[in-house]
């Protein structure tokens, strides 16, 4: 079965260029000038409009266990509505409990996502140590296409790693060629600063930023990034959400070090007032950590995505419903964190970014798939328009408009953190696997489509990486023998 | 007339990829794995070798006449000399003198440039200005190809360009589409330090960088930079060579302004120490401008061309001999400011930037072509290994070493900076044009088959900047009438 | 004649202690516990309150003829206004019109200024060059007691120094032991906006900030700041009101030159709404340069005094009522730029900064009075609280109150920026020269009791400075005979 | 009993002036011009010389019990050998090992230090956690004067504070008035590097600062910060050593937090070239943590100090002989770390920090005694020369020379990490508690005559702190009640 996308000017990382895209079996087969359709191809008019790689989110939770519920997106609602919004590939991530067995829990996981409709993959957590998680780590790196883990630095007495796992895990990713990422927040801090408000009756949805002030998240960066200096690793930081974590982001990359920042679309549009909202539902439906942030942050993110100091956008998708975010009704620390946006942040980042010309066409490209798919190791497969790549596509129509809702959203949530945002610049059609999936507000998504892609690990830079390391490498000084 | 370069690994911007490349009438046929060679084809075997793009060298001046005498590497040698090295394109500098007319000295210029044998193109320097000046300018933009212009902030009573003219000429530039680029240097502070010098019996080349210090050329680089912010002006300034002006460069890209910053593999890799050889010749056939810095500016240049802060890398291949050089044998102000390269920058950049792994090999291909082919407009026709671009391309062997040395280069100078300098990491192949010009050291050019390449104007990243202009325009306030 | 002051907390830059203060014959005498009065003393009562050195307003300019008018507010009024606050010095400016004489400019100032009530110095511009300048600045250095030289780097066509003069005149300071102080805006691109701003019809007070914006003031610091470096002078840089020229000042600073910046009262806590307001004789009356700044601007300015990398707190305090300010109804460009405030000064700075912790009371000190005073060496005559020292002191009450307003103040001007500011921490009595010059809400001054304040060459830092000179002095290289 | 100092220049942090200075009873009685001398006196004089507050050394080890050994200097012996350098106070560290109470460590330390001959105090560590440290901090700060407590963010398995309980401690401090100070360096990562270097058979002192290289110090001076940040503290970082810890400090300071960074006169001076010298007693005898840097360091420390970003001078004076070094022979990391200095400090700051330029007199007073004694609340009886200060002091001679030596320094080690460095600018008289202990090589000291100084809790800087808490203290939003 083939398509072919005809008469629209296509957008990568590095150029924009006139030409149609041929795609067969799921792979891109040619891009170029007036190229024919085979017979029975589908021909999609891309006459005015742009054709890029679909987006990866690089970030999502979806039916995550979490806080005593479940987050109410699953994988196969979660990725239709990514693909109703452009995004044809989500990185998930696999969160065993302490003292579970990471492979244990990375089939639960893979088990979960069996329904996807658009490809997936898994970073996977490393909450606690053991020799166990040490040869798991083995494994799933080197069978099971997982080049990256995750760690958390916040959640006390749950699922935060001290300094000493950090360094263990940290030491462990150098090995397998896999790249360590972090959730930067300083959790002995939260942790204190949650008890001494909820200590003065600050219990409502005002006192979640409070508990996690930016300095927190700076902390968590700079540290996770000096452990990962004295390591000799590359790391990838999660979230970003305010000008600290971009110092300490932008300090590393200047000194040399291989660092790299995750935005999500929530944090370079949404400020912390909405915690202040008079209606209790309106502001738990913004619980998430790190929690939107005072509106002078938003344009050090954009900047910094512009400048290259950030080099992703993802959407922490994690969602949860009016329901499940009462169970904080006396006790903030007790509302489930997470909000959603894997349908909208492609137009968002789009609307914010290249309407406002903070963002080339071909910076967005990076931001929103290529860049994600480079440092993950799946590009040129994922990220490119280039013959043998996926055929996951998005034709992008920059004049049209919408207007975002929960009413009419794909997301399993009954809450939209940009409702009534209208945005320029929309997917007409989107295309997964050489199949169109989405056409004119049509989804025509099926349950399983979506396959694990496999993240080799060892990518290109780490053997840069390893040039430097070797350079480093301590030498011992001749000594006459001891007097 | 055809080329096949077979068993290599393509080398680009983006991706390391196993692929054969087709080179069929000057351009790229076919990129793929296991292309078969057409009749009649020479087939290149890069068996375990790198193909990558040709380096362009964004900074030459070939026979410039310049301080009394005329740079000794013409169009014909210096650009074979290129060739030698993996260099297949350059960008060279028109620069009229005060009071003469950029069109007359830019047909002058494309006079002399006939003979080359690889491609070229040309900024054109603004020395002076009037109503012809901005109509040229007009003229040289929309009619010959000139994307950029160039601003020489020192070298008073000569070339220099006061803030009066840079504004008007940045202001042009922004109507035009064309870049603004800078010479970097307060000619005032330099024209004083000079004088005090001279006046001090401080006459030898050890007082050059005396007269030319580091703060000197940071400021001219942050004016520059706030003048380009005013305007609404992306800008490129060349031969950044200390921490001064790499400063002011990432001060300005992470505050979202467009601009780039080039770098010479000289300031790379040599320090001022070479004005304090004994050997009057050596020290003066060091003397350029920005000088060699102290050594601890090499690794903060190293670092910002790794963290994408500096975007190409140049040569300012500006060659003199040692009798030119001795015209300043009593007044190191007299000695002719001009040091070669042109030849040896792909090899040193590699050996010293991917052989420390400061730079992977697909950073390398963005620093000497990819990069300043994207600022300069001219990708992927340059600067990409794709179908449909310019078939100049080198194979390259990292395996494989050479010495560096006056005695056995190409370039047309009694004097090599890099002398004596073994760097592993060489071109086995030149390819420009579709043609094997350069083949296990043996050069095979001719005279004129290089050619001008035009350079259009609006670049894409003008319609962010115009985007970005346009937000911050000025409004009035309504007002009552007046009381 | 004495006075005693009993009872209060004397605060200095360097501690707060209880202790009496003992006035004779315009001279502190004593500072000490339990001082007895002298018969005949008067007698002030400072219980609860704390006794400080009386403010120096290091920037004020009163009868100015500039811009086609007269300030409004004379020496005399102006010194007043001064004592009512709590300020008993100020050092404002001799500015010679180009190619005048500054011995004649001096002089005229001179005869201005000896109706004041309190005293006063002077700094000289030099806003043009020639032999006899040079040869002015000498005399005026040697004996007259002249030890700072102002540069105004904008006002194109009218006091603007080019880069040239700026280089000559540095060098001079430098030879005399004088500090070079700057007014830092880029005269060349203020005057490229206002002329766009007025072509584009934007006349109004509106465009004032536009034609002014805070990277013009940014470039300008830096460069005055490469300029003392280069020639290896301390340099004070007046009313720095945006980050940009705070990070300037940041930046050499932290690298080891000696660079002083003052800020004034009103940037402190105005920003730049004020001129978007719809009545034009409000906004006209704001009309001052640099313009106030967005509001982020503030909370920089606060830090930098609190950090230390700002020293001074002025008001430029230059009057002019609205008939004055009308002259500029048609073109912004035309509003004689100027604000008041001497008279406030004191309690803004208190009420905003130790009224917040921002600043402890002796960092007050510092601030309003002891750091002027050892910048322009004439502490701890003025400046402290100590035996031999003038005796210019404020009794301060910390928890008093007083509003703000023109209809109350004592400055010749119609107009107060801090109109109906509430603020908390007033002086109950000014002492100038061991007399009691303003006690509860009275002012008793006498015209011509203010004496010129000589300012001696050399002050301490020039030792260091000279040193530092020394150890980078060039140095030629031996060479054998030219070959 | 009474001394008279006759005719020196008095320097204080404040001004130089010529003056005389009395001391009567320990005390100060008088400071001016021609002062006569009381019945009995001993006049001194000070004629060409300065007259300067005694040193302040605010980081000492006399006699510590340490990795199973003792510091082999002790109260009397090296209080004694800081007189005869100029230093006339240090406050020395008491440090309980983990569940031991604090009151009895504080008195066990109170009883060595009995025998001291100049004035000293103690910071007390907080080496771990209970109800009974937070009441013992309590006693100590309330009754005992103790106004600092220290935290040791290295030393794993020893005296390391976990984050936990720095924010705990943190907390009471503030409570009380006490500003907590850190060692700062990350102890999981020096742990982790420790055992790595000695797996690879890199057990030598080559191996120390590679063990704790200065990312590992960045990253601890960057967390103590935050949490000061967080908990709202002002905070005191002991021996800043390196880059990364200045800029720490310099930002936080720069964002407006009370935050004091000291540098030992070591690291000024002394490279990690030290660490690789072939003979092992050498190298070891300058094991100390932090380890000395590379040279580039240095000058960043010395304008730190020149800036203010960095405010006090100490020594870490802490000995151990070559056959308590030798502990470590066949590894590392038994090797005791210290090295002295506290005869020292006051001449070698002198010679390479005024005679430089770097620092003037008066900034030498304030980092060598005036900072410490405000930051630690006890100006001016410390610190300064003022009537009713301590009558200790320095006649200070900037022209007179000598050389360091093991051989004839006072310290009771074996090694002086300065031997051989001759230095102009010392003290030729010390006066302590009124009397001449030092004077023209002579040491006049008697056991017991230094007494324990009591500082008392919330120094001025905490009024300030506290505005600041309260202004961002915490306020609920009211909702209307649950739906």
């Amino acid at each position: 079965m083939s398509v072919l996308i005809k008469g629209g000017t296509v957008v990568t990382a590095e150029q924009m260029v006139r030409a149609d895209v041929l795609c067969e079996n799921g792979k891109i087969k040619a891009v170029g000038e007036n190229l024919s359709a085979p017979a029975g191809a589908q021909v999609v008019d891309a006459g005015g409009q742009y054709v890029m790689p679909g987006g990866i989110d690089p970030h999502t939770h979806m039916q995550l266990p979490f806080m005593g519920t479940v987050a109410s997106e699953d994988f196969f609602t979660g990725t239709a509505a990514g693909l109703a919004g452009g995004t044809t590939m989500i990185i998930d991530f696999v969160i065993p409990s302490p003292n579970t067995s990471l492979m244990s829990a990375y089939k639960e996981w893979m088990g979960w996502a069996e329904k996807s409709c658009a490809d997936y993959s898994f970073h996977v957590a490393v909450t606690w140590w053991s020799d166990q998680v040490y040869e798991d780590m083995g494994t799933l790196a080197r069978e099971h296409g997982v080049n990256s883990f995750k760690h958390f630095m916040a959640y006390k007495n749950a699922i935060m790693v001290p300094d000493e796992n950090l360094v263990k895990s940290f030491s462990r990713c150098l090995e397998l060629g896999a790249i360590p990422t972090v959730h930067a927040e300083n959790g002995e801090l939260v942790f204190h600063l949650q008890n001494e408000l909820v200590k003065k009756g600050l219990t409502g949805p005002e006192a979640h930023p409070m508990s996690r002030p930016p300095e927190v998240e700076g902390e968590a960066a700079n540290r996770a990034i000096r452990v990962a200096q004295v390591i000799g690793n590359p790391l990838y930081i999660v979230h970003n959400s305010c000008r600290e974590a971009v110092e300490a982001i932008t300090r590393a990359r200047n000194e040399g070090q291989r660092v790299y920042g995750e935005v999500l679309a929530g944090h370079l549009l949404i400020d912390d007032s909405v915690y202040r909202n008079p209606d209790w539902n309106f502001a738990a439906a913004h619980v998430m950590s790190p929690p939107f942030r005072p509106k002078e942050n938003q344009e050090i993110l954009w900047r910094a995505l512009q400048s290259g100091m950030l080099q992703t956008t993802a959407t922490d998708h994690c969602c949860f419903c009016a329901d499940q975010k009462a169970m904080g009704r006396d006790n903030f620390t007790k509302i489930p964190n997470g909000t959603g946006g894997v349908e909208d942040r492609m137009s968002v980042i789009w609307h914010h970014g290249v309407g406002t010309g903070r963002l080339t066409p071909m910076e967005f490209v990076k931001v929103t798939s290529a860049n994600a798919a480079q440092i993950f190791n799946i590009y040129p497969r994922k990220g490119s328009v280039s013959v043998g790549a996926d055929a996951d596509l998005v034709v992008w129509d920059p004049k049209a408009s919408r207007t975002i809702s929960a009413k009419t959203h794909h997301q399993k949530v009954d809450f939209n953190i940009f409702e009534g945002m209208t945005v320029t610049g929309v997917n007409t059609v989107t295309i997964a696997a050489g199949k169109v999936v989405y056409e004119k507000g049509a989804l025509k998504v099926e349950k399983g489509a979506g396959k694990y892609v496999d993240r080799p690990c060892f990518p290109p830079v780490f053997e840069a990486v390893k040039k430097r390391n070797d350079i480093r490498q301590p030498r011992a000084v001749p000594r006459k023998a001891a007097q």
